[in-house]
């Protein structure tokens, strides 16, 4: 039956798509406009706080899509309720988990970050997140930070290189990355008050660069807040870190988000550059029915200080436009491709990434490789060699398709070995505020260690730190430098029955290793994510030929670090106040300045292949201001093995008017070579990044003179020193 | 400090736009069977089922998204969890109510279609909804089902017009439509497993045709199984319907999604043309930890059924391919707008819907419109003065933003009149399953109705159904034709102490109406949704002259409604079977066909002013098939108002191998016209729609003869009879 249907089109023209028709804007800036101008107050005033843990609103009425965020830095975390913590107990929310960042660093590889990036961002799109809440770029500056885990290490160049990439790899995806926490933002104890005073020239020199990068050269889209104060008001509502720095100095052009909760007053974040609060209160916040969203600093007392006069409107409108502008980037750019989730080539980038992070620290009579086809009895002792350690560690927290632990790698791959494996020690009860049964006896499970480890041909001990609070998590920090849960002592006594030790350390911070001359090896792993035990494996099979690199120092004792040389003003401050004591002189910088032997040194990293660096020669002796420094070195590898070293330059200015650190960072590259191959690699040093940052000025200054350049495989290793003078 | 961040740009090839680039392929077609080729089986099963409440999984690891779907025809849906029937609690997921598809309907107004799925489509659109579940266009067969609400009426012709706009309209967004509920799911009553049987032709004449127009002419991208069983068969997975009709004969190329758990069979469903199973189970349907989702029909056991060879892969390719399509064209198309939600048009498209959906049954002595100026006395009586109606009725249930009540939208026009207020009687305390507190007492609320009624100048009665189980409400169909709650004889009462009453029926069904005679004026209202009062109050104080028309034919008595004319067998069936046993002759051509005098007939509706109908002109005398008969009407507005007429056009073939109706609808149009206009409208009727189904020959059947053309204004008002010859 054929029927005629007739139909008059009347279009009801309404839409984002259409109000920017109507004003024929072809440049986004101009669009934003136009959409600025139709907007009322209120619709302006709601852009700027969220209306869910996750989310803040847009304009519904004319199709100006929500914002939609996610946590975090290593992988996509799963989804949360729409008014409270609890997850919302979705089942599409598996992710991969990426290594945690301080395994990236560890690479020294800024293409292993580019690669990162795009596949946490494609993770992000697939799970419609405009924004991702990473990466973290706080510096390192105590070994007692529990969520040192989560950043990129104690140097700021390092940092820098990569955190720039990663960002450029998640926003391919139209999702903006959320550089974090500005700033300054290096403990968790007393995190939401702390107020922290240091020099400026710290502040820009150690805690900025990485941020700047961020901004200047990753273009990075949003930045987030930190939750503690610096001189006197909260960051992230802060006149000089927002307003002078990231928005002025700088030119940031994207959007200021709160950590969750980190708002404290409405005219501070009205006048000093917040766009979006997230976070602050929660559900129980109002008893009412109302929405507890309205009582944030940016929802109803903004709007009333807009209306009363007290802020002018242009403060608002400068806000919407930034949030507008992100998504213009992200949900309103049409062009953004789909993204993807937990496919074969994330879990791959994920491998990569945490097999070039582990760090072969020491490797004594070639103890790894352990030759897989050997019939030998391994016995694996320790509670991290089975630990789930994406659970837990606070917001990075991940729900992940799966993770191969280092029991289950070792396994896999040595079938021809005898692996048997005890806990050794338990980590107790308290897991970030959820209990965990425990019934074990600390004194059986060692003596059922020692038992085993007399068994052994061999043993590998798989320890360290764990997720719990007072551990590698937010929200507290370390008690100590030492190892926890009786590790010492368990070992100690281990090492008494079986001269054959590998000790494997799980953990995003340094540790004491009282032990570490009975050792005959040790790897230090991060955190690694999905792939922990595969990766794992590959380097103790000699599969993979470690190229890790340390990212921080490893001191001796605490007092080593330059943060704890002080009183506890410098760390943890008074409850109230805090002064960065150690000034510039952060990790190696502190070392090296002050002769103060690491037990392993920033940028050290064994490999089973030997390396032969020589041939560096600079392209001038003299230099101007703007002028790149080329240096070419020829590297060899001499072993029987492929492997890839880590080529460092440091810079000292031997004659300053201010003190200069004994050495600096500031160039290095990742050379992968085959055995018995040798390159010729050049490595470019901008003359302008050797000054250093003048209180009296106010700025960067470049002074005459003679500077050291010095090149090595670690900062302790420096194969060769040339001198350039800078006129 | 600037520095130089080398970045080599490795490029990681991921997601479904990759896919696609690598086989360069242009068309979609091609870049379906592309993406195919890549999936695993067990990709391509978990694409045809559930994941959670409403979504269904895409292809992570490539990119292809998920799909969401969403509630419902009038609205879109509250978010639900994840995977209960609970509402999320969300607080972004509240819409604009439109009015109920019967009110649609009433307004016999295509382009209002059109607009009503462009605003609803938007809202979707907003809402990240990849499929709008509606329009229903199940027919209306008796006056007590209790979902009638939610569809377009008696009528296979309206139902086609109207609903073909609705389903573009929404498409436009890039959201599908999906037209349900396919088929036969006439009553509530035992829905899940009642089988129906049915002649062929009262299937193909009257159940199937707005379907067949949905896909040929609305091009619908999905459509949605139904509960019961048709010739013993369940239709969400029915070889006749799906494979042979659907998808044979009318090359439906989109998704074939079930009802909420209607799939029962795994080769069934895989064989009869089922594309996507959702609400099979739910939580709770496995106590193991184990996804009950993997336990649906299409899910394991469909995988195992391929692997066996018992079913072939190329069936799950075909669903798949299907889906793929959908996608094409709504997540996977990078053109679709960003939709809107809630703003100032889509209230407007709400109300003028409401406007001309209402419809004005009888008007003693111009007892409408009230006159806003007049200062009198206004007793608004009855529950449904006040009853929120988005509240209820089953998965159409709504979240508005708002909700004007007919008290509510009087109060604010007629301001200058007293407007007192009682409820007259309560319903009761039962609301699909939730108890709503019933502490009134049924007689003293009718006393004080009573009283209040003495005191008024006069009476407007708002009154009729309600959403609660077994009235207007999904699972459940109602009792009687009379009205609820005592309403009957309150009426009574209330009409002996006043006889100033203008009865306001809210209802998506027909009701007896023993007072009727009684009642100064009845206005038929449907559920309106969020403009609900003010729409009202247009209507009543004249601001919009009434232009809707009845959609269904309202019985003097049940028995008098053909699918009540025999025995239980037809209704409600004997628990297990049900046999149509008025065959073609539903609604108003059971009516007219047998004489029975409808109390107010299909097409009905009356205006303020009055118009006048002449110069009823057909282009030729003889036409062949193919030809297109080309009525011209000249109508002119007579009255003093401007209004709208709807120029209807039944057709009747005087004499026929088969019987036939004595009149069936096959054109009409809306005309518009200002107070004393005029103008010529043209109607245009393919001769091939006057064909009947002829069982001999399993196809249409267009006989030659004398066929009477009866053009009027309603059903039972037609102003003239041209006969024609189709030779």
């Amino acid at each position: 039956m054929k029927q005629v249907i007739c139909l008059v089109i009347s279009v009801i023209t309404l839409g984002v798509g259409n109000i920017i028709a109507q004003t024929h804007a072809v440049n986004v800036e101009d669009k934003i406009e136009a959409i600025i101008s139709q907007l009322s107050l209120e619709e302006k005033v709601k852009m700027c706080h969220a209306q869910s843990k996750f989310s803040s609103p847009g304009v519904e009425r004319l199709g100006i899509p929500e914002l939609w965020m996610s946590d975090g830095p290593h992988g996509v975390r799963a989804e949360i309720a729409w008014d409270s913590w609890d997850y919302a107990g979705w089942t599409n929310d598996s992710c991969t988990a990426f290594p945690a960042l301080t395994a990236l660093a560890s690479t020294f590889n800024p293409d292993l970050a580019y690669k990162y990036g795009v596949a946490i961002g494609q993770e992000a799109r697939y799970r419609k997140k405009d924004i991702l809440l990473g990466p973290g770029v706080n510096i390192y500056r105590t070994p007692l930070n529990g969520r040192n885990f989560e950043y990129l290490g104690e140097d700021p160049y390092l940092a820098s290189v990569m955190s720039v990439p990663y960002i450029k790899g998640v926003q391919t995806n139209g999702v903006a990355a959320c550089v974090k926490h500005f700033a300054l933002n290096n403990q968790e104890v007393w995190r939401s008050h702390i107020n922290v005073t240091l020099s400026d020239r710290a502040l820009h020199e150690i805690y900025l660069p990485a941020f700047k990068a961020a901004v200047q050269e990753g273009e990075v889209w949003s930045v987030m807040g930190a939750y503690n104060k610096y001189n006197g008001q909260h960051t992230s509502h802060h006149e000089v870190l927002i307003n002078q720095i990231l928005k002025g100095d700088w030119s940031f052009d994207g959007v200021v988000v709160t950590d969750w909760g980190s708002a404290h007053d409405t005219k501070e974040a009205a006048l000093n550059g917040l766009d979006i609060e997230m976070g602050t209160g929660t559900d129980g916040l109002t008893t009412s029915k109302e929405n507890a969203y309205d009582y944030y600093y940016l929802a109803k007392p903004f709007l009333e200080m807009i209306r009363n006069g007290d802020i002018d409107e242009s403060i608002v409108d400068d806000k919407v436009r930034r949030i507008l502008r992100l998504m213009f980037r992200t949900n309103m750019d049409k062009s953004r491709p789909f993204g993807s989730k937990a496919n074969a080539q994330h879990f791959e980038v994920a491998r990569e990434v945490a097999q070039e992070g582990i760090v072969l620290l020491k490797n004594t009579k070639d103890f790894f490789p352990i030759n897989p086809e050997t019939e030998q009895t391994i016995a694996v002792i320790g509670e991290n060699a089975t630990r789930m350690m994406t659970v837990g560690g606070g917001s990075s927290e991940l729900k992940t398709v799966y993770e191969i632990s280092p029991l289950e790698g070792i396994q896999k791959r040595f079938v021809n070995a005898n692996v048997i494996h005890t806990m050794g020690y338990a980590s107790g009860p308290s897991q970030y505020g959820r209990v965990i049964p425990s019934s074990v006896d600390a004194d059986s499970l060692k003596k059922a260690a020692i038992e085993l480890a007399k068994k052994a041909d061999l043993v590998l001990f798989v320890g360290g730190l764990n997720k719990n609070h007072e551990q590698d998590c937010e929200n507290g920090d370390r008690k100590g430098l030492n190892l926890p849960f009786g590790q010492d002592e368990l070992l100690n006594d281990i090492m008494d029955v079986n001269k054959n030790v590998g000790v494997i350390l799980v953990s995003g911070n340094a540790v004491a290793m009282p032990w570490q001359e009975k050792a005959k090896a040790i790897v230090q792993t991060w955190y690694l994510g999905s792939e922990a035990g595969y990766a794992l494996a590959d380097i103790l099979s000699g599969d993979v030929n470690p190229s890790g690199k340390l990212p921080f120092s490893f001191p001796v004792k605490l007092e080593d670090n330059g943060a704890h040389a002080f009183d506890a003003l410098s760390y943890p401050g008074d409850g109230i106040n805090q002064v960065y004591k150690e000034d510039i002189l952060v990790g190696y910088r502190w070392h090296d300045t002050k002769n103060i032997k690491p037990l392993f040194a920033f940028g050290h990293g064994l490999s089973y292949t030997t390396f032969k660096v020589n041939n560096i020669v600079a392209d001038n002796t003299s230099y101007n201001n703007g002028d790149v420094v080329k240096l070419s070195v020829v590297i060899s590898n001499v072993g029987k093995v492929r492997g890839a070293e880590v080529l460092q330059v440091y810079v000292h200015d031997e004659k300053s008017s201010v003190m200069r650190p004994a050495k600096e960072l500031k160039a290095f590259s990742k050379v992968n070579l085959e055995a018995g191959e040798r390159k010729t690699v050049e490595l470019s040093l901008p003359v302008d990044s050797f000054a250093f940052y003048d209180e009296e000025i106010n700025d960067w200054n470049l002074e005459k003179g003679v500077y050291q350049l010095m090149i090595g495989t670690a900062s302790n290793n420096i194969k060769k020193t040339i001198k350039v003078n800078i006129d």
